[in-house]
């Protein structure tokens, strides 16, 4: 049997959202529910499909079967398309699976030329209803089919109105309507170079065509990628009966909601407005009535559409939002959809929703989209002065969050106007580990250079700090003590904005205001760990973050980087005479400085985590990242430690790299220097045999030694581990276990994980360089090549962002299996940046992980992703077993 | 049943190496073919790995069964171990499976204290002969047990020979002995504080201990890395009852080959000493007989010798080398096994074999190691000349050959001096691209930085020319014109000599001679071909290279890099218009003016090659490399290039990335320039169509798109290069046809190989950068950790070397499953650094790769060892089906 490609609203039904694009299925489900509909077909998301395979053609088979059901569609109506004596118009619209704006739009009207306007203008006896619609088609065809923009035309209008001396399109007569028409024509022909299409089936086939070209434009491609959306999908067209609300005053047109999309309130939210058609309620160009209005003007038709409404919210037990028109005094219903709703709408609707027992808890989270939750942890600019702002220049939303602050071009500048009460915004080429207290003195960081996981991004995200990165429209002038944007000049102590949400710059002060919380989302977080089955930890370097990390429900510590404390002002002049010993003995003498400052750091970290799982990687960043690069900062290094400068710059030359992502770094430094792993350990250990002592709390502390890649290497540094811990606990007076483990972040580890779990207890799966090396892709380089990639369509998403499921999910995978196989009880978890991401944690969830760990911030994101994955996993075992729905 | 640690020699065989080492199997072996060997037995190589498992102690049951065994030895001789009225002495001795030198020496005449050495000078009536054992016992002991040297105990004997007043040791007498075994076991006490031991059976112990230790130091470490031995085959201990060469004039001892080493010649070749044990032969103090003079000196013990290696030589089809002594006029056989040889007695013995029908040419042709052809193919330093120059310093053998020549700092320089006439030693840092011309201008190569993969051994070794790399010795002090060697000043202009084959590096000049290949060479190599199914091209850049390689034997190439034209001192300026051109016009325009350029390489290169499949890479390294770094070079450039310093700098700036390795190269430089793709293919597809109406060859070009990591951006590019090439074919008036495919060098094109086979061709692996993902190490960066990862034994061999099959080789074997999978007939190859390496070609020939390609002096290697490796194939077939031999 050949592809059925073009379907009746009466054929469809709402499950059929793959195949007849979002729109079309609910059209068709609402046909089915003997709802007034226009009537209408669909062609369907596979011959989007295969437009694109054709070439961007469409076959002959398809263009009959169009018209075999535009014939239909004729026989249902009652009407002929083309026909002056009884015209059949249409709407044409796009529908993908998704609701997907940037796609193209709607075109109403379609059908008309100059004998089917005159038929019309009989039949209605309207002929300004019926030249209006005209000039309405000309303009929308021109624009979504042509490529001739719908504001070009405007002057028309305006020109006609000032002969008329007129201001409102409402007092344009038909005759005004016909003169537009003229001249709409002929500037169609003037800009196009032939005449406006007067075939409607012409018009029928430019309009299907734009369609299925629109589902590519960069506009859809962008939001595809934001939003996960793949390119396959397709999109689908709806053709529909036309009805007019703007036939007269007893016509009209409107848009609703059955509950209030910003707040969430249950009471019918919309608006509408008479003697009109659908662009006008959202073009502004008239104030709208509010939905309660039409009660008194057509009282009917409200009660008519109040129970349509509800019973479309009882149907799809969600929030609906629908387009309406009424002709004639006759209401008909031309779309509905789950509504869009703010963060906090979606939480009181998911929460009401149950409590009016309209749905299950598990249903209901999945009524709440992961990413929203961001917006309720971070400030926000406020919305109204927000409105006024237009950005100068927009870089990669790295991290949520709005700040302004003073411009400051270095750490020690940033920490300095902080200190005297500034707010700064510390603006860099790129970050560094240098500048990690700098960065956290501010309210936002920029930076030039760098992509969504550089160090600035990763950091910021880490401490909730608001950042913008690799803005490449900075021109640095630092040492001149400004940047330009354009033409721009921003000196430093200026201030700026910057939306970390969105990567939009602002010049001056925007305003912020503390986001709130409301009851709801605790009630719903609640929901969802009740649901959940993977556990949800943290990556926290210091108490503080382990704090904040358990406020926003993490259950433990996957990843603590201990290098992070190594930065400390405090700390890192014993770092550097470690680098600088020549010996074992003088780099002891170093570590030992250190030991009592680190074993403090975990004595505040175990303190914070009460008793819950704590995972501390050792030292795992390349050594040269502790000394400075530039030869000014070496010479008063150099100074500081009283070593000549030729001994330091020697030493740096030495430590230098061609590829310090795959240099000497990992556990590479450890057996090197294992002197550094038994510090580490012994620091560990003491700090959870104080905490245990101090608080009865049972620690059992999982060291990770990270990058390993080879049993053998995991073994010689886990032997200096076990032996500095054992004699440790053995020289106390307390017992105490621990857990040794290795991060899985080298393909090589995954493909001989059997043998690495050996010596390993658990695995943590670092998946940001996994991705690098699985790619090879550096993330501090990708950025810049990677944009031709999303434009070309070869990548879809940033695999950074989100875990890429084919290539390195497939080593995770691996690794799980080949891990399980050597120690069955072995624990898995994941501490790259993709646990916080909802698609990579449902991921995790379904490939059977332990946990996930991510920046604090984005905790309450992975609970209500691991809670989600696991109810689709529901949905599927109901599926299997013909069980309609999670019961309530 | 417990594990057997012990065996006598005749409960052995030859076949039992693996237990029982090489010397032990052999022993055994000779044992049961009626030799006169003096009996003893072997402890296992097992009960060494036991001895590691066991925290190096020898278990009680294997303490027990050498005791047990020692009874067995003692009935057979009839002798009592430590009686002094009738004692047995014994020789230890070491033997893992292949010859191994840096373990354990032989120590003999263990069992010897101050009472069982009068017992044999009683016996004997033969004090001289007790006493001159015991000193030599004391010796051996001390130095390979006790750790005091050897050569230490020489100034006793000088002092006892000057207060006599003699020269020679045979002029000392029994009581000139015996007062040096008093002042050794002083010396011994001083410098052991205790007592040398006396009791035979702590001998025995201590003895078999030093050898299971010998087995992990670090020259055996070493040689182990070098010859792909692993480190958990453990060495056998071989214990044997003492026959002495030393006891008077019917006695002595001797070592022969059953055909002459050097030059192959098929005539027993040996040499003996009478009164002597088997040390004095080696140890040149007295000059040897040769082994024709023992036909004078004793007939019939001369004929029953040439009998012995006439059978051993029948028996092993090999030439034997055989350790034997005279006692008394009575033969003892002590050791035979396959002779060592140059690669010239190698070919002529392999040869020789079989056309005297000894064994078949699939076992002729593993008689000659692979890497052994090496020396053939390179000149070599004057063997007398080198014996007397003394390295000053050692750099990794990075690509072999000798050369010497006046050192330059500079690639310039070099060029310079070599117009000039000079032969120059190009000495630098490190090398870039833009040295090549200086490196083929040079001599020979050498480098601080870098490892046996860096830029400088991989170029090196593709032109043939002499490196030695890495040397971390050296301290540059280029501004001012020279470099040290510790103390030793190297200035410009100086001449220094270095051989590429050990990494050594001599001052002043070394004469080198020019390899000569006999006629052997050509008759094996042909074999070699006849029996191998594996192809093997070579990686070849030019005309030049491409001729080469034709003439070593390449049956196509594997890559041919295009980068390498670009650096061309006549290209490089419109390779950096194009890299400096703001819009795609500009960059057509400088592409426009490299078209013609290329083309013609390529048309050299398809004459050269004579219709041989020709593999073209497309642009593959990151664009900086074209540009200089440096901010003078950038300025004069600029001057050149009629652009600004600034214009330039930003340029460089903007492509400076922090981990170019993994940065915008490869497959990801035509996604963002695709019409660099463009003008490759018009120019590879225009060549091949210039070359076959010319020559009249067919010509089928092989395009091979580098990096590529996912279908998609493939199939990008690839449609690119075949529409080029589909309309340069099609406005001609030839067919042509011509291949597309890819590279498999990052690890997730591995792991999506199916999908990849969908748009390519072929697959070649690039294992260099595979083994760098797969790893996560930078192969300019790793070899300075990489050091501490031999010392502690957790990596054996250079992944770069050598292939990892556990990781790099799993996701080779994954991708030919893949692959095949997809498209079953795909063309697979291997274009690595591996391809030369003789146990990675044996991995290819497993895996089932239809080639290998490297660099065109590595292909006789490659052809040797695919030969092997399909030889072994064979064998192991044979061995399933119970043939004993592969038939004649």
């Amino acid at each position: 049997m050949s592809t059925k490609y073009v379907y009746m609203f009466s054929e469809g039904n709402g499950t059929m959202r793959e195949l007849l694009g979002g729109k079309g299925a609910n059209l068709a489900e609402m046909t089915n529910l003997g709802m007034p509909v226009p009537q209408g077909f669909i062609i369907t998301t596979e011959a989007c499909t295969r437009y694109y395979e054709d070439n961007e053609t469409i076959a002959p088979e398809i263009e009959a079967e169009i018209f075999e059901y535009l014939k239909k569609l004729e026989k249902i109506t009652g009407k002929i398309f083309g026909d002056p004596e009884n015209p059949l118009l249409v709407s044409v619209r796009s529908g993908s699976r998704a609701s997907m704006p940037g796609m193209m739009d709607t075109i109403l009207n379609l059908g008309l030329n100059d004998e089917v306007v005159e038929g019309i203008a009989k039949l209605t006896d309207n002929p300004r209803f019926a030249y209006d619609s005209y000039r309405r088609f000309i303009q929308m065809f021109s624009d979504v089919v042509m490529e001739v923009p719908k504001s070009s035309f405007e002057q028309f209008i305006d020109k006609v109105k000032a002969d008329k001396g007129v201001t409102e399109d409402l007092e344009l007569d038909a005759d005004d309507m016909k003169r537009l028409v003229g001249m709409f024509k002929a500037y169609f022909k003037e800009m196009k170079g032939f005449d406006f299409p007067t075939e409607p089936k012409d018009q029928l086939f430019e309009a299907v065509k734009a369609v299925f070209r629109s589902w590519n434009n960069q506009r859809a491609i962008a939001y595809r990628r934001m939003n996960d959306i793949p390119s396959s999908w397709g999109t689908a067209v709806n053709i529909q009966a036309m009805v007019y609300g703007n036939m007269g005053v007893t016509s009209g047109t409107g848009v609703a909601f059955t509950r209030n999309p910003s707040t969430g309130e249950n009471k019918l939210y919309g608006e509408f407005l008479m003697n009109a058609q659908g662009e006008d309620v959202v073009a502004g160009v008239r104030t709208p009535n509010t939905i309660d209005q039409l009660k008194e003007i057509m009282p009917d038709v409200y009660d008519q559409f109040v129970d349509i409404a509800q019973k479309l919210e009882n149907h799809y037990r969600d929030m609906q939002d629908m387009e309406f028109t009424i002709e004639n005094g006759k209401l008909y219903m031309l779309q509905t959809r789950n509504g869009k709703r703010t963060v906090h709408a979606a939480l009181k609707i998911a929460v009401d929703l149950v409590n009016e027992k309209m749905c299950t808890r598990e249903e209901a989270i999945l009524k709440v989209e992961p990413k929203q939750l961001d917006t309720l942890l971070h400030p926000q600019f406020d919305t109204v002065a927000l409105k006024k702002a237009k950005p100068i220049a927009k870089g990669l939303p790295a991290s949520p969050g709005a700040a302004c602050g003073k411009v400051c071009f270095s750490a020690e500048a940033a920490i300095v106007a902080a200190k005297t009460g500034n707010k700064v915004i510390l603006t860099r080429l790129e970050t560094s580990p240098e500048d990690i207290e700098g960065m956290a003195a501010s309210e936002g960081i920029l930076t030039v250079r760098g992509g969504m996981t550089s160090h600035a991004a990763v950091v910021a995200r880490g401490m909730g700090t608001c950042c913008v990165a690799g803005c490449g429209e900075i021109m640095m002038h630092e040492a001149a003590g400004y940047f330009m944007i354009g033409d721009i000049k921003i000196s430093e102590g200026d201030y700026i904005s910057l939306d970390g949400s969105t990567g939009n710059i602002y010049l001056g002060q925007i305003p912020t205001v503390d986001a709130s919380v409301s009851g709801d989302f605790g009630t719903f977080m609640s929901w969802a760990d009740e649901i959940r089955t993977l556990n949800v930890r943290a990556n926290a370097d210091t108490p503080r973050d382990a704090e904040h990390a358990v406020k926003l429900g993490a259950e433990g510590i996957g990843l603590c980087r201990t290098e992070h404390m190594f930065f400390d002002a405090d700390r890192i002049p014993a770092v550097r005479q470690m680098i600088m010993a020549k010996s074992e003995e003088k780099r002891r003498a170093a570590l030992d400085k250190l030991l009592p400052m680190q074993r403090e750091d975990f004595e505040g970290i175990f303190k914070a985590m009460g008793g819950r799982p704590v995972t501390i990687r050792l030292l795992d960043p390349p050594l040269h990242e502790f000394l400075p690069q530039e030869d000014d900062d070496i010479r008063s290094l150099a100074a500081e430690m009283d070593i000549s400068y030729e001994e330091l710059r020697e030493t740096v030359e030495a430590l230098h790299e061609f590829n310090p992502m795959l240099g000497h770094r990992g556990v590479r430094l450890a057996v090197t220097y294992p002197e550094i792993a038994e510090m580490q350990a012994r620091a560990i250990i003491e700090a959870a045999i104080n905490v245990k002592k101090e608080t009865g709390l049972e620690i059992v502390p999982e060291i990770m030694i990270p990058l390993a890649g080879e049993k053998k290497e995991l073994k010689y540094v886990k032997d200096f581990v076990t032996a500095t811990a054992d004699k440790v606990i053995a020289e106390s007076d307390v017992e105490l276990e621990y857990l040794v483990g290795t991060m899985i972040e080298l393909p090589r580890a995954a493909l001989t994980a059997d043998d690495l779990a050996k010596e390993a207890e658990f695995f943590s799966f670092g998946t940001n360089d996994l991705t690098q090396m699985t790619f090879g892709f550096s993330r501090d380089d990708s950025a810049k090549f990677l944009e031709s990639y999303y434009i070309k369509k070869i990548f879809e998403t940033d695999p950074f962002a989100r875990i890429d499921q084919t290539g390195v999910g497939r080593l995770v995978e691996m690794a799980c299996t080949l891990g399980r196989q050597t120690r069955p009880d072995i624990k898995l978890g994941i501490c790259g940046e993709h646990g916080g991401d909802p698609a990579s944690v449902e991921f995790c969830h379904n490939v059977g992980l332990d946990y996930v760990s991510c920046s604090p911030f984005r905790v309450p994101i992975a609970r209500l992703a691991a809670a989600q994955a696991r109810v689709r996993e529901i949905m599927e075992i109901c599926r299997i077993h013909n069980i309609p729905r999670i019961p309530l």
